[in-house]
């Protein structure tokens, strides 16, 4: 068997545990992406302790992280990238306009509160040491946009305002972890420019004036394109072209609808194009590929893809969440570093849904809706990762305080879930009561 | 930027370099496929000679061949997977059954011409080395269904008997090569376990024996269960449960039928299954793909999964092709090794498609179709490439004689896509000229 066969059978069973597990927690109301991850960990930690399944796997578990192209990665965040594009959709433009104010807040006091809770307990445990609490602070800030949307449009609760508020928030966030990032490396790592990272930034602004500029004038002229398309179609009908019954929708097919699986290549390349562009200028990939889901948007009518997107969504997004699980390796991990641990775990889940709550109030939400945002907060992701990985490459981390840090980021993706299904429910259930107390007879 | 930055960026410009070509190529009636392929050639050859495109790539030529896990070789095998079970959905076990004789030929014959032609050929260019002929001989005559197959289905003519034979063909060629292949290297390696070829070929055999015996098993049992529905639906009918104007397929809907979305994560874990149970036993996964196509086949009514696996197919296939284009590469090449590659490449030509238009003969076949076979077996596939590693590592391939069997392998896949294209226009303008001829009124 050559080694694409280990591959395939490596495939199979990350998948089918995932699927597994994920079916299994939905039963018991916990989000099935919970369980995705948590087949990522049970994974590489079999792998770590029966090397091989006897034999069944080809599975080096070090070469998997340290290689760049490795399958797993890089189909992980296609899949990340395709749901930011699917949300983008989902999104429209002036929706996103009416909470900016609302996520600006969310935003800002969740990158504050989480570094200073952060830099504050690490200091408390290791006083010298403040580029240690620096780096542990800076983890604590970057949000992880997925995993919350993710669990939010298994509810059907992506049109919700509160939706919009974290989407808004994760785009900020992102922007300003960018810069920060780039600055605190800059205080951690000697020797660092800081003239390349005020390009960077404004380079950063340019690209997204320039692309939120770009899908409101794109709004505007397919709005235009629509109305002549409509005039088409009514003067063929004067002129007795379209057989009577034909509608627009029918007009449509014929003139201007190609097949949709062509749509589909063109709404990859989009999606991929926008997101090589966010990444080549520093920003992430996902943020591109939401601001092409809503330039999309506007073509939806008249070149669908959605459907076709989804099922491709479907298949590769599992594997983002597998490779979060993958990142928890218990084979070297101190046993003394559990306290640590569970503090900055608690420290990162408290601080995250504070600034999400309280950012909310201040833009008038209601408290069961600050709430569901406060939860939606507590997941962090790859730029965690990405921070503990520059820790260890420049000697401020330990190995254990790097899988350390991992844990807590990875904590905090399993431990939101559940909590943001609880948030939604109980939001749900009052605007239930809210329309039942408004027409008593239905 | 992080490393999985570039690598989107990477992903970008192939697929975009690979819609472009396959657009333009198609624009002069030369398959997509072909431009697929040759966006994979330049864009390899272009990093070998201006190394990462001056800082906007961060591209190892040599690392993404020998990294097993690499994305493009598992998305690649993913696609050409996935196409396959697509084309078991789309194939009824008994019309594979009918064109079983010619198919068996087509792969015989298909097997000894080439193989021989093969080994003359180098005998007469470098006598003294039968290792080396035998190992030639036996690149030469591994079939690439893959490549066929998409091209096929580009112009739809997966419906024709000739398709048909030409996918028996290749089930009953890769079974054959399994066993051939375990023998002549064998014979090249020193000390090898005939005991174990034997095992795996009985192996192989069991599991082809069962994995059909289950499809036509199922495929009763399928019948007998929508029968049942029917009876029901009837009842229902009678009892007054359903209101008139519901019909059958409605009344399915309602009771048998989740959502597609899911149905297509049961179909990917089908699918990969069977792969990995036929790369288990030492088969491509291919085949077990095959397999579980025509078995969920059955299912096609009440399972419907075709839209949504055709769009994850549609998105992974360039891989594929564009993964098999990147195997050529100009560095290391021996200009003296032209004419023995010139040659190679005629007698690979020549030697398949005389075996299947002559396979196909002797199944009684007409003239045209006999040739739409002979060229649709031209294209060289994975085996050919396996075969030029073994020698490489065996030692009784020099580097350039490597690059030498990956070209030929090459060649004959762009060489064949053309050909099957022009063949199953000539067919299809005799078979319209036969019923111009029967019904002249039309």
């Amino acid at each position: 068997m050559g080694e694409i066969g280990y591959i395939i059978i490596q495939i199979f069973i990350l998948l089918l545990a995932a699927k597994a597990l994920g079916g299994l927690f939905e039963r018991f109301r916990i989000p099935s992406i919970t369980g995705e991850i948590l087949a990522g960990v049970i994974f590489i930690n079999l792998i770590l302790f029966f090397p091989d399944f006897g034999g069944l796997l080809h599975f080096d578990p070090d070469a998997f992280m340290k290689e760049d192209g490795h399958f797993l990665h890089v189909m992980g965040e296609l899949g990340i990238i395709f749901l930011l594009f699917m949300v983008g959709l989902e999104t429209k433009f002036s929706d996103l306009m009416k909470v900016g104010r609302t996520a600006m807040y969310v935003a800002l006091l969740g990158i504050v509160i989480p570094l200073l809770g952060g830099l504050m307990l690490m200091l408390a445990f290791d006083p010298g040491n403040f580029n240690l609490a620096l780096l542990v602070g800076t983890a604590m800030f970057a949000m992880s946009t997925g995993i919350a949307i993710e669990v939010l449009r298994n509810m059907n609760a992506m049109g919700s305002v509160e939706a919009k508020v974290i989407i808004g928030a994760a785009v900020i966030d992102d922007i300003l972890c960018l810069s920060l990032l780039a600055v605190i490396s800059g205080i951690v790592t000697p020797g660092i420019d800081t003239a390349s990272i005020v390009i960077n930034t404004v380079i950063v602004a340019v690209f997204l004036v320039f692309a939120f500029g770009l899908v409101s004038r794109i709004k505007r002229l397919a709005k235009i394109r629509r109305l002549n398309m409509l005039e088409r179609y009514r003067n063929a009908d004067m002129h007795g072209d379209i057989a009577v019954g034909h509608d627009v929708s029918e007009f449509h097919e014929k003139h201007s609808h190609p097949s949709e699986l062509s749509m589909l290549g063109i709404a990859v390349l989009v999606c991929l194009g926008m997101s090589a562009l966010s990444t080549t200028i520093g920003l992430a990939g996902i943020i591109g590929a939401f601001i092409a889901g809503m330039l999309f948007a506007e073509f939806k009518d008249t070149m669908p893809c959605e459907e076709n997107f989804n099922a491709l969504t479907s298949f590769m997004l599992p594997f983002f969440f597998i490779y979060v699980g993958m990142m928890v390796r218990f084979d070297n991990f101190d046993l003394g570093l559990i306290p640590l641990l569970a503090a900055m775990t608690v420290v990162a889940v408290l601080t995250k849904f504070l600034s999400g709550y309280w950012g909310a109030r201040k833009g008038r939400m209601p408290k069961d809706s600050s709430t569901l945002i406060g939860v939606s907060m507590i997941p962090r992701g790859e730029v965690g990762i990405i921070v503990a990985s520059i820790g260890l490459t420049l000697g401020v981390f330990s190995s254990s305080m790097f899988t350390s840090v991992i844990l807590m980021v990875l904590a905090t993706s399993v431990i939101a879930p559940p909590l943001i299904f609880w948030a939604y429910g109980r939001m749900q259930e009052r605007i239930r009561a809210e329309k039942e107390g408004e027409s008593p007879s239905a």
